[in-house]
C-alpha cells in the first residue's frame, strides 16, 4: 500500500534510495558485511564518503579549489552557534534576517559571540513573508538568512543583493534548485528534509570566507579540523552519509537540480492553484514568497479540520497536520514527493469541497 | 558466506539486529513508511526513542530519578570538550589519566577550559598498561579516565578508588559488563563499537554531578538542553538510535550484562591463551590489564605478517590488522562477536604455527 509522506522532516526519500539502503544494511555489495558494521577506514566505506562529496560538487557545479564540502554531526542547530563561534569575532558584526523559528534561534546563538543585529524580520505578520528592501551595512562579516522556512512556508526566490557573504541555513530546500554560489560564504543543511535520514548536516564552505576565522575553538568545533581530515577526523555518521549519497545519485539520474527545480515548481503550482481555487481553503504565506517545499494552508472553517484530516488518512496521506505556530495544514513536497502524491492531496481537497459546500 | 568482523569500530553488530534494521529501513512495521523517512515526532519513532532510553536504565539497573540518559551527536570526540566546557570552570581542577590516544585528546580539550592535570600516564611503555597507585587530590571536580583503549588493548578491571566523581569515556566497552554506577558522574560512549552504527553517542549523567555546571555554553552544548527535551531538542539521529535500541533488546534477551561479562571473559581467555601458548605470537598489553574487547598481539617474526593476514582472509576473518601505533594484529571481540568467530581465529593461529615452526 503506497502512503504519501508529507512530513516536514525527517521526510520522504526516494523509494529506490530506501530500497538500496535497506539491502546494504543487510550486506554491502558482496562484502559479507553490513554497512552498519563496517569501518569508516575500509575501502568500501571510504569510496562511499568520497562519492558523497564529489556528488555535491557535481550537482552544484562548484569546484573543490574554491569550496570545501563537509559532512558533520549535530544538525543545523549546531551550525547556529558553530558558524558564529568560528566567524563572528567579539568585535565583529553580522546581520540576521528573522523569518521565523530557525533564524530566531540562529540569531540567539550568534549574539553570545559577537555583534549580531537583526536587520529585518517578518514577525509582525506571523512570519508569512520574506522581508525585502532593508539596508545591509557593507562592513558586516556576514549576513545570515534561512532560505526556506518549514513552519511558515516561506522561501527566498531571490537572495539579497549584497557584497556581504551570505551564511545560509538551507536545511529545507537544499538541492531543490540550482544556486549562484558566488553569494555564499557558508551553507549548511541538516539532511533530514531533502537529502537523507536524520544524523548528518552538510556544510559547504567558501575557502576565502573560511580563511577569515575569528577565534580559536575546541578541535571538533573548528571547521578546519574537518576540512583537513576530509570529514573523517573522528568516526563520521556513515549510514546517514551513505543514504544522502544515494539520494544525490538519484538526483543526478533524474536530471540534476535544474530538472528538480522544474518539477518542484510544477508540484507547488498544482497545490497552490487548488488552495486559491477551492472555496474552503486559503494559503497563509504571501503569494510571492510561497515555498516550493512546504505548503501551508488553512480552512476558513476550522471546525472542519478533523474531517479533512480523516479524508487525507483515508487516501493514505500522512503528515499534513500543520505546525502549532500556524495551525491548519502543511504539505511538505520535497524532491522525493512524486507528482501523483500532490495530485492525490489535491483530489482530496476537491472532493472535500464537493461534500462540504 | 559468514565473515568474521574483527574491526575495532565501526564494528560487528548482532546479525539479527542488522536483519531487523534492514527490514525496517524498507518499512517500519506496517506503517507504510521506512524508518528513514519518519518524523521524530511520529508515535512510532517516539516509542523507539523511549525504548532506547528505558533499555539503558534497565540494562544498567539504574534509576531515572538519579541518572539522565541522553543520545547525542558528535561522537566521544565531542564529549572530550563538552564534558570540560560544562563541568570544568576556569578556576576548577580536574585529573586526567593518560592511557593512550583517546585520553590524550580528552586532556587537550579540557586544558582550554580549566586546570586539567595528568595525574598518571602509561606513555613510558607505549601505553601497554593501566596506571595504578597514583594520588588523586580530593578537591578535583572530576577524574577523567578511558575505561578501555581500543588501540593498545588495555582495560580497567577495577576503577580508581576515590570519592572524586569519575568522568569516563566508555566508548569501547560499554555494555560489556555490569558497573557500579555510584563512582561515575558522567559516562559517554560513541555507539560504533559495542552498541550501534556510527552517528550517536550515549551519555549517562548523574543528576547530582550535573547540577554543578561551571559555565554558560551554547544551547546545543548544554547537557541540560537535551535533558529537558529528552534528547529531542533538535532532530535526533533516529536510525543510529534505533539500531542501538535493537542491540539493547538483543542484550536483554541474551541475559543482560552479567551474561555478557561471562561470555566476553570466555572469548578473551580463548584467544589470550592461544597467544600465550603459540610460539610465533606474543601479546602487547600487560597481562593484568588485557582488554576483553580489543586483543593486540604481534608476531616475533614481523616478516610473516602478510602471510598471517592472508591465512586470516582465507578463513573469512576481516579487520585484524593492528593499529599503526602498535603494529601487528588486533582482534576486536565485542559483545556481538560469537565464540566461533574467536575459535576460527585461534584455529588459524594454530595452523599458522604448524606451517611455520
Amino acid at each position: 500500500m503506497t502512503k504519501y509522506n508529507f512530513y516536514a522532516g525527517p521526510a520522504i526519500l526516494p523509494k529506490e534510495v530506501m530500497a538500496e539502503a535497506s539491502k546494504n544494511a543487510l550486506e554491502l555489495g558482496d562484502s559479507g558485511l553490513s554497512i552498519l558494521e563496517m569501518s569508516h577506514r575500509s575501502k568500501e566505506v571510504a569510496a562511499i564518503l568520497d562519492e558523497a562529496k564529489s556528488n555535491v560538487y557535481e550537482l552544484f557545479d562548484i569546484s573543490p579549489e574554491k569550496y570545501d564540502v563537509l559532512f558533520l554531526q549535530g544538525g543545523a542547530s549546531s551550525q547556529f552557534f558553530m558558524s558564529a563561534m568560528n566567524f563572528l569575532g567579539t568585535e565583529e558584526s553580522a546581520g540576521y534576517v528573522d523569518t521565523g523559528a530557525w533564524s530566531t534561534k540562529a540569531f540567539k546563538e550568534a549574539s553570545a559571540f559577537g555583534k549580531a543585529t537583526t536587520l529585518a524580520a517578518s514577525k509582525d505578520k506571523n512570519y508569512n513573508y520574506i522581508p525585502k528592501g532593508y539596508e545591509i551595512p557593507s562592513d558586516l562579516k556576514y549576513l545570515h538568512i534561512t532560505s526556506n522556512n518549514t513552519i511558515f512556508g516561506t522561501q527566498y526566490k531571490d537572495f539579497p543583493e549584497t557584497t556581504v557573504p551570505l551564511v545560509c541555513d538551507m536545511s529545507s530546500d537544499i538541492f531543490s534548485r540550482p544556486l549562484d554560489f558566488s553569494k555564499f560564504g557558508l551553507i549548511y543543511a541538516g539532511a533530514q528534509k531533502n537529502l537523507g535520514p536524520a544524523g548528518v548536516v552538510l556544510v559547504i564552505l567558501d575557502k576565502e570566507f573560511a580563511a577569515k576565522q575569528s577565534r580559536d575553538v575546541p578541535t571538533m568545533l573548528d571547521y578546519q579540523t574537518h576540512v583537513k581530515k576530509d570529514s573523517a577526523f573522528n568516526t563520521p555518521p556513515v549510514f546517514p552519509i551513505y543514504v544522502s549519497m544515494l539520494t544525490m545519485r538519484w538526483l543526478k539520474k533524474n536530471g540534476g537540480l535544474a530538472a528538480m527545480a522544474t518539477r518542484n515548481t510544477e508540484k507547488a503550482n498544482l497545490i497552490y492553484s487548488e488552495i486559491d481555487r477551492n472555496s474552503l481553503f486559503y494559503g497563509t504565506a504571501a503569494t510571492e514568497d510561497r515555498s516550493d517545499m512546504n505548503v501551508c494552508f488553512l480552512l476558513h472553517d476550522e471546525a472542519k479540520t478533523d474531517a479533512f484530516l480523516a479524508d487525507c488518512a483515508a487516501a493514505n496521506i500522512i503528515g499534513v497536520k500543520g505546525h502549532r505556530s500556524v495551525g491548519g495544514f502543511r504539505a511538505s513536497i520535497y524532491n522525493a514527493m512524486p507528482k501523483e502524491g500532490v495530485q492525490t492531496l489535491v483530489d482530496v481537497m476537491k472532493s472535500f469541497e464537493s461534500k462540504h459546500v
